[in-house]
């Protein structure tokens, strides 16, 4: 029998594609599910049992938050990616990497195509599609979501006369959780004009009393937070207990989607975002003028690439070198002051710190020059446009 | 008898140059005031006085916060152009400006010498400079604090010697104010770990519950305020007054200075953080992807020359024109919302809104293409790196 | 009866177009050939004729030099635009212009569809159908080669089964001839090895003496050539035909299709290269060095975005008016050396030189600074990697 | 007895410097020539034997052709540097390696200062200093020509008084030759207008007979020359004596200067121009189009901040390991003719090359997707524009 592996994450859509693989199209399915760290265990075991109630030949639950936060969060921080500014890539990136292991267990248990849930009118089925092209360009990719553009209640209909009798009703925001942050759609953000309202963000204010928070970082990576140390995923999700709890990390995204609409999202990502922020912050102190300047080209540019589900496009692999030789020094800790929607960056001490008064106070004293020299550098410095301004006779008014 | 033009700010550096340049080198001392918003009437007339007591042949103080606004505000706000991605320039925009005016004022009262009052430790002295030497050559530049490196005690020995009994007592942070903010130094930003405490900041919180405002832009300028239409210069005082009473837009800039030390500078400047942030949003949902991509490659560039003194370099006027060129759509209106230390946007209306639910609505419905379409889109979107991965036999682990 | 605007060449591929909508489709076919300066008068003529024996209700052959000049090639000329740092778009370029002038024809003569004879394999489909969609989103796009995928041998039958018995016997190469260049594909250029042999290229070497042939260029444009003044359009053909006489400008282009795979296209483009070459050494003489830095950051995205069809992104309008506004200074003469097979820039005069000897020689005086100066200059320059070597206990090995 | 290392020529400003170090400053001298490969064993004997003559106290010759090759000249390979599109960087690498390497022997011999023969008004100055500053902070930076401005008269005879007696006659051209290639200014490069005359140029054409050479690359190095295999240093003096019979390679370089003024300066440089735009076609056909555009921006950039002394600046590292890594695939076979005056590149056969006909030949047949997946993909990569043309009431005129 010619096996599937579909990527389900237990909504309505992905239970629809198990059913419709396997009664119509006549697969065994094999699904999966693969966890950066949106899931409680709780969640797991419901969607492994919804799995099997469907159909399901086979399923299992993935967790790849390590190789996750190895293979591409990592990197995020490195180049301090805000996707426009503002958006730390939660889902964007998470899809990338779901499909990658999709394909890795469809080779394993030997199928012969992959399925999705994804709609024809987003980015994620560009995310998974590219992948699936990419590194399994033999076996078929199924989308019964996209191909036969059904309405929820024709979904539901079908699942009804197939005898399964959930009640799918409808939440008023679709959410997706994972551990770089979790996304808001719906309602408001099908308008330019209107903010997500309070209760819309999965993390209420619970805290409004200030807390000082020091992260501690380790050639470009959250090594401990506090002085207890621990594996940069691991003090991820810590991170994100603390700030949450501050409703720190909230806003919406507004961008060119690949598909060349604009698209908007809220988000909450408290945790990213200080960490972002923070090593940005850190960076400035211990990075020179133009490895800044060169870090921002290339995280900006890496940012949007994976963002636009080319992940597997070879200047990636080149980038991500490049960020990871900026880090060498990117070592020392930054206090951070978390308050009710939003935190402040105290400062940072480090070894490598560049700010060194040795060599002058900005401002204040110069030890290592004289004025002098100073007026030689400035002349000097001012030679081209001196030159430029006097051969074209220009002037200002 | 030759004459000098001082940039006179009735401080104690700028006093002492004042009784040097006349009592000391024999000139006669023209001062001069170049108004860029940071002063009151009172303040004014304050410094006026004591330019006369201390000497001054003939004071001037110039107001050009509307020609400041037309030739490089606007630039700023086109360019949203934030130093490090944090610090509005400024500062280093109005210094520029004031030694473009004391040369055209020195040229006008036939001077032969100009002066100001920078040290050799900071940027300020390299913006005077620049300036100077590229549309003045032919003018003696003098600076009596780099040359002498006088103490502050020094200085007031030698005031007093001469006669000048004022109370110079040091302030505790070193404040400078104009339209387009107001930078904080002392103490603690010569630390690289220490936070400004909240008595620095020269506006105090005064508001606490939330408040809306709708700002209106017209081509990328802020043309009115809550339905109010104004000149821009004074929608941005306005919007100054409004946004400082919640203590909103305070920071510390931490950057590369010009003579390559790191620099490390407190500020407030609450509209206009409020306003880049808001005509970006604004950006984001009426310019096409590469508008912003090469927006904000050459608004970075542009703030970091304006920023080093190099604002007579001539890619700066391409690049303005560049900016100015992008902003024919940039009219609606963005609406804010402003809260005890910070702001959140809420959304935007424009005519010119690309979120345009006709083509499809992201993530939702595709009505311009088909699932084929997209299908095909993605299959030759993936050649590329799919025949890079099949020529070298990549694989993903 | 319905109308369609067919774009015909007077090939085999679009006179079978010209033939199938007529008798398959039973449009009314408007036949246009746009003349981008690759047709001489008998060419034309006979094409017309062609057009009106295999059925066209109306041709036209519309010259669209000048305007071409205008729109595109005064650009490329601003950008020094290569792609790949070879290739001068020249067709490319030409392709979107045949698609505006095409629709602009279409809607004149109230045409319903429009028909294009590209395959579904190269660029030209992307050019044709990407202006066709937007500035003719109601008009049907039809392209039959596309579509039928039928070879040459059956196309033949069609036509002579229809009373068409021209001889359509296949070029070794596929020649595409205008005025910033002539393509040539085929045979040697489908391989990645060989390059193409002297017979195939259509402008034979004629002339093995070298000559020297002065370019006056007046804010950018080339406005004469020998001090014989013309307009650009006029004076690039002028070059055409004295340099082509050396062989010049030959050369094999590969790069990324739009379509994600590489391609491979011989040319000879004689006055292109040598207007873009001397062009470029006036700008190294006239132009600031970021000037030039950016000039080559947008010139070269602009032949990117151009190349692949993108010439109504809105960028390309902000592009245009910064390099256009760039050029305000590049005036003066470059004499260039004609020789077989390859030629060389003899040097520049221009009133805005900014090799300026009062400021000192390069190397040799410095009449502008002293030794103390520099010596300060260094010093200050020098700060930054001293300071992070410092830190960081850098040492070289 | 206090000592100095100079970096001696044997030309007659270091030899000035040497008799002035010793007898006025009273140094105990010792001399090094660092031998970037312009130097024969006759050269190099004479340079030791006339410092010992005019008092060194220790000559030393280093060669440090493998290093430079190692440290330099691969990653200008590997970034296809050519600063303004046109030089090498033959003379500007090669003096930080000569600063390098002087310091590590200054400290070698206990020195405490350090000397140079270079003048104020050039880029040497600046490359000699920055390194020696920055890696050498505690040595005194002694440069007698820079300082004392004399006449090439007066420096000949304070020689004479002190009883040197060669004869120094001005050679017409200021030659300098190293593996990378040789400059050379003088007369005509003084000008705008005037070309180097074919005497100036070292290597006269001797070869008329085209010849064809093969290149093998491996990981972006040149590994060998027509099947003969060998260290890429040897390699690249090997094509030099090949190519520079055809007097290949000549061209003028004008650019700005660290200093700010415009410098233009002629050079010869058959290999290392074959080298570069050979590896450049062979990365044409083997990475990918973002690897293409990135290379050539920190490529570029590289070649800049190495041209201005700023080797040392860690950004460099970063974008030496972000090259290196670029390298993997590119490995394969360039066929170069040679022909009198200039070459042209034939091809390239590579296991990399991505032209792969399994996917389509360009503009010919398109096996991996249909005219439907076309259309499709034309349709949606044309939203972004389609969509703002008809928000915006964008036509086309």
């Amino acid at each position: 029998m010619k096996k599937v592996v579909l990527a389900y994450s237990g909504g309505l859509d992905t239970s629809y594609c198990l059913k419709y693989l396997k009664n119509e199209l006549g697969y065994e399915v094999h699904t999966i599910l693969i966890n950066t760290g949106g899931f409680t265990p709780e969640e797991l075991n419901g969607i492994e049992t919804r799995a099997y109630e469907l159909g399901s030949a086979h399923h299992v639950n993935l967790d790849i938050i390590d190789k996750f936060y190895e293979k591409a969060i990592k990197y995020l921080v490195y180049g301090n990616v805000l996707k426009n500014n503002t958006y730390p890539l939660s889902v964007s990136a998470e899809r990338v990497f779901q499909a990658l292991e999709t394909v890795k267990y469809a080779k394993n248990v030997g199928a012969e195509a992959i399925a999705h849930g994804s709609t024809g009118a987003g980015n994620d089925q560009i995310r998974f599609d590219m992948v699936f092209q990419t590194i399994a360009p033999d076996m078929t990719i199924i989308t019964p979501i996209r191909d036969l553009k059904l309405t929820r209640q024709e979904e539901v209909a079908y699942l009804q006369q197939n005898g399964v009798e959930y009640s799918w009703e409808k939440a008023q925001y679709s959410i997706n959780k994972g551990i770089w942050g979790t996304s808001v759609g719906g309602k408001e953000t099908l308008t330019s004009s209107q903010p997500l309202p309070e209760g819309a963000y999965p993390s209420p204010l619970t805290k409004t009393q200030p807390e000082k928070v020091v992260l501690h970082f380790e050639k470009g990576e959250l090594t401990g937070i506090n002085n207890e140390f621990n594996k940069p995923s691991v003090n991820i999700q810590k991170l994100e207990e603390l700030a949450s709890a501050f409703a720190i990390g909230r806003d919406i995204h507004i961008g060119d989607t690949i598909i060349g609409i604009k698209g908007r999202v809220g988000f909450e990502a408290a945790a990213p975002l200080i960490i972002i922020k923070a090593h940005h912050l850190l960076e400035k102190h211990v990075l020179g003028k133009w490895q800044m300047y060169w870090k921002e080209q290339l995280g900006n540019w890496y940012g949007m690439l994976f963002h636009e589900g080319q992940y597997l496009d070879p200047v990636m692999r080149n980038i991500e070198v490049f960020l990871e030789d900026t880090q060498k020094t990117v070592t020392g800790t930054v206090t951070v002051s978390l308050k009710p929607y939003h935190f402040t960056l105290d400062g940072i001490e480090s070894a490598h710190d560049l700010m060194n008064t040795k060599f002058g106070q900005y401002g204040e004293v110069n030890n290592a020059w004289t004025s002098d020299d100073a007026k030689g550098f400035i002349k000097i410095l001012g030679n081209a446009q001196n030159i430029y301004a006097q051969v074209n006779g220009e002037s200002y008014d």
